[in-house]
């Protein structure tokens, strides 16, 4: 295995297969000993929400206990927390929402125990705070205000972010957008709306994005272009791979179960960054968030655990082969995807641009750049035939 | 009719319905009788592409007999041009881009000819400049560099920004997301990503959107949550309205004719603003981008462009009575959406807020807040029943 | 109110509200005071799944008695039962299918559970059987045998088919396509493959199909397109109506409060038969299979069925407006929608008709419908404007 | 390379890159002359619709010279014409349908136009004759009456039947289904749908379909599952391999270049049957319907025809290593997959079936059947790892 750093949260290979036209097909699995199979099955880190630890209603021993039990499983295997983050989502007093929640109770319940987790988070050395708000939003328009949702998402995020500062912990925060489920319409759907959004806030410096594969794929858009966004503006501060088969329910599949062009095509952009070198490879941990099938028991948790590594390393190594291959390299060339060059020269003036004469337009209309054959080379190293 | 703006894209009644598989089934409509006929439907302005209204090879001659022609035209009915927009995408010179081509000649070719239009649109007084970079970008990864391609969108959106203050132009850019078609997929496919991009700009305060309906809707995301987004950062620069029935090709039906419900919440926030008043109502024009239907000959072209404005009206009348309904206004109030309150009081300090008991979630769990009984109102003054 | 015959399934107004990522959030609601309520607010008919009345694990004799108890409440509210229906999907036995299991023991316990209800639906007089086998398909490639898998699945439907037909019940089965959710790719996933796979059945006379709203929406497909195919074909033996915003997770929304426009045209189509008449109005119950979103609490389950009957009741009053309406039938006269000719002339010959000239395309080219001003008039109806 | 036979469309290469809002990138191919590179190219037949070798408006003479070019062309390169097609969605005649059109004159003429190219295919040789109804559908609803419409195009499709019979031809129809564009919503979505109505003809024994991989993408389904249900009934006639990125426009992208996962079980189906040999492999030509992407030029047409061939062939070769891999087999073996048997025993009484005791429910909810280990096995194969 490679040297590449895994990551999964707890609730992946936790989840018991509960599904709107289901019943849990799985039992309960401690968090303890779900890190000590983690650690087995090749993880370097593990990640978790408040309540997949304890439950909502555990007292403060029961809440401690649990704690100690994970961070001894922790210390024993060596994994480390490297980001947490809080269920704002399944008990009933969240179903309109927690930050964007119309009744100011409920707000300021989320708020806390948000708060109560980046303490939690500091403790265990989770550098990462991230937020998935899958409630904050709708299904019926004008069942909030839109201005003041907005506004309250905002004062939320940023007093977040504030109390780490205040608190001096070392820590930054990731929003995870996702267009829909469990509401009809989520509030910052996509990776561009969650930083539209955090460049309204005092404390936007320390909050960035976590892209989840299969939410950016569930509207349709392209991750990798997503994740390349998110990193040319500096918000890319966490990761969320797995397998998404389009627009549908979100599958939460095996990282290259679903789209596995698209899969590639991440995975050469994370460990080598852009062709051209102008974007740099990935540093973080590649975390997993994806839910073992239903259909699994026991054993299948593990064995879809350890796929979501096996694929990741297969793709891993095609890259680097495409990367490496001579025809690979003279059809960027060919197609332009290594010249870094500015449209205008530096200092150019508007009067000397508008004044040159233009390009012969008939000639430039018929070049060929051979993407089709830049692409089919791609697919070669995927199918190993390179 | 009401004393709303209405403005038309000359290209929207003058497609001569061209499509994938189809020839033209309309013949070609001279800018200045569209001009006239637009006028007569019940438009207050129009706008326009560079070619719209003469061809890409049209001689200096050519082009300025054109354009006085249009001038003549808006005189003559008292339309003003209140925005314009380059066609960046038609001839094979653009085919893998303009700002983002891999070809610096193409790239240059594609700015001189949109800062050619920024000085026209300023010479007939038009105040907004739409950038629609359909073509920008991709079919197949990595073929453009992802961190380069951004680069020189950004570069090239913010020398158009400089360029306008540089000439000292009333004239604001508005950036026109689309997810894909006529490219597999175009970069800043969302308003989001399109003011993500915007925030790194130099010149990006005078750097906006322009969302289509539709082209929200093709990535299944709600048109009127993002026209919210973009007026609560301030970014809502131009709108353009047309219908759409979720993801597939690019429709452009008449406003009203896809997701109605969806449209009458757009026309409601335009109109009155959001509920409890934190956003305010809009104020620019409301733009129609459609395409009269391939299957209409030269009366589809203007009963359709008439509908639009119809179906406006309809809807603009339908939400000041759902407005002013006491029984809308006593749900609003039961469901929260009048309260204004931040989670947060002003001063709080994190120790007092985190040392309070916790509110009482099960009773929080139960509060009723009559969601879908505020929504069956807004159907009920829809479809004319209150 | 109209002298429609509503219908609702008791696991409608019943559902408790757990979702993918929530708890319940409303109290187990009793079968005989789901019934009561649903009289109250305007229902004619229920439904029900075996296990929406006694769980998996009830004993004879606790089965017996909630039976009796619905029984005793349809009596009392006289309520009809005018449909039944088998949960094969909820518990883990489930997991992987039912009809479609790899294993046998649990095709043939899914089998004979379907059979006990067909005799349950017999002995309350319903008169229609729904299958929709939601576990019917697989979310990886070869995890099934896809010849097995279709031919076991027609097996199980000729069974049922069969056993109705040996026993003398006055009974149809109905199957109920769905393209996803909760399996990645769900067998029968449209109404067109459900009949396709109905025609190979030795007992297929008897079974049609029972088209719901919102999953022929989730696979961006026209609702009304399908039910006009399955009239066309004879096979329209029941109809779920509810609401659905395009491809994304199975809303149940309440019928209307997804796409309006499409509601129109169903309910115009089921009310009025097609324009010209070739289709006849519908007979059947007007089935609900929404659900009660999940952030209301009690109360919001009577409002939002109570809000299914009143948007339905207000389309059909639409519906009855546009027919009457001179200017409505001129445009289906103009654009040629009430016009029934065939082709061919009944015995006309290939040899005459290939002999003959061929029409004038350039003017046939030319011919304007009016197919946008058609729709306009049908949205002016819907809007209460006419 | 295999034994495979490939077949290409003359308007695959051929197309010279208009798309809804770009003028050609590519001059014309003569197609001859395309018969000539696609011989080099690897591909062993060809087809055609009439106006990929003359213009609408040819005269008899040029309309025959052009067959003659093509015949010549055939019988040079050795290359065969195994399928011919009819354009009747070009030219504005048939801009609101061919068969459905509500103009009488138009349906005569369109089938006309195709009882014509029904001659030629058979005079070239080609025993499949392909009908896809573009246009054959509508924007807004009760544009056309939908029964009148469904039974026009029953009676169209079954008049070229009878002829095919009547003139004793050698030839089968196969219908093309496409759920949108160019229409809003197109008549007989899927490949589901196309096979009901054939159900319906009178000469449907020699009318079945020819399902694209693209266009059933489109409405998210699984291209896979369509040719097993068309394999299952009888009715898969001829394919149409491409390559799409789930519901957007028709992107027409080489095989393998959109959803890989799903192209390697489409072609382990053909190459191999189902896994259990119920399926048995395809006999039929390998036919590509894709388009050299528009940024290509000329290079890029054969570029493009030719990485179609290699990720067939690439695939092919990955799917008989997975099948021969006796860790699948295990795998398949355990799965269950492998297992024919019947639900009922042959003669099994209703009495003795109902009789029986219930299975052991909760242990068969806890059977693990390794989908996930399963899955992951193929993708070693594809990803060239075992």
């Amino acid at each position: 295995m490679s040297d590449i750093k895994y990551s999964f949260g707890l609730w992946t290979t936790g989840w018991q297969g509960v599904d709107p036209f289901g019943d849990a097909t799985r039992p309960h699995l401690d968090p303890a000993e779900n890190i000590r199979k983690l650690a087995e099955t090749g993880a370097h880190a593990f990640t978790f929400h408040d309540n997949d630890v304890w439950p909502i209603d555990a007292t403060d021993d029961e809440k401690r206990a649990a704690i100690e039990s994970v961070k001894a499983a922790a210390a024993e295997t060596g994994l480390v927390c490297e980001m947490v983050t809080t269920n704002t989502f399944s008990h009933p007093v969240f179903k309109a929402g927690a930050f964007t929640s119309n009744s100011r109770d409920v707000r300021r319940y989320g708020l806390r125990k948000v708060l109560r987790q980046v303490d939690l988070g500091a403790e265990l050395g989770a550098t990462t705070f991230v937020m998935w708000g899958g409630r904050e939003g709708v299904e019926y328009a004008n069942s909030k205000d839109l201005g003041t949702a907005h506004a309250r998402y905002a004062e939320g995020i940023d007093t977040v972010a504030a109390y780490i500062k205040a608190k001096g912990y070392d820590m930054r925060v990731a929003l995870e957008p996702k267009p829909n489920e469990p509401r009809g319409d989520i509030f910052l759907p996509t990776i561009g709306h969650a930083i539209a959004l955090i460049n309204t806030l005092d404390n936007g410096d320390i909050v960035g994005v976590n892209p989840e594969t299969g939410h950016e794929q569930m509207a349709g858009l392209d991750y990798t272009h997503g994740l390349a966004l998110a990193l040319y503006v500096g918000k890319l501060f966490h990761i969320d791979l797995n397998g998404q088969n389009g627009p549908k329910y979100d599958q939460d599949l095996v990282f290259g179960h679903g789209n596995l062009l698209s899969a590639f095509f991440t995975v050469d952009l994370l460990e080598n960054g852009s062709p051209n070198g102008t974007i740099a490879p990935y540093q973080g941990y590649r975390h997993f968030d994806y839910k073992p099938s239903r259909t699994e028991y026991i054993d299948g948790i593990w064995e879809s655990a350890a796929a979501n590594i096996k694929t990741y390393e297969l793709l891993a190594a095609a890259s680097k082969a495409y990367r490496a291959d001579a025809a690979v390299q003279a059809a960027f060339e060919k197609a332009g995807v290594l010249d870094t060059t500015t449209t205008l020269a530096e200092g150019e003036s508007f009067e000397s641009f508008l004044a040159e004469a233009d390009e012969n337009i008939e000639d430039l209309g018929k070049r060929h750049e051979g993407l089709v054959h830049l692409h089919q080379l791609a697919l070669n190293h995927i199918l190993g035939a390179r």
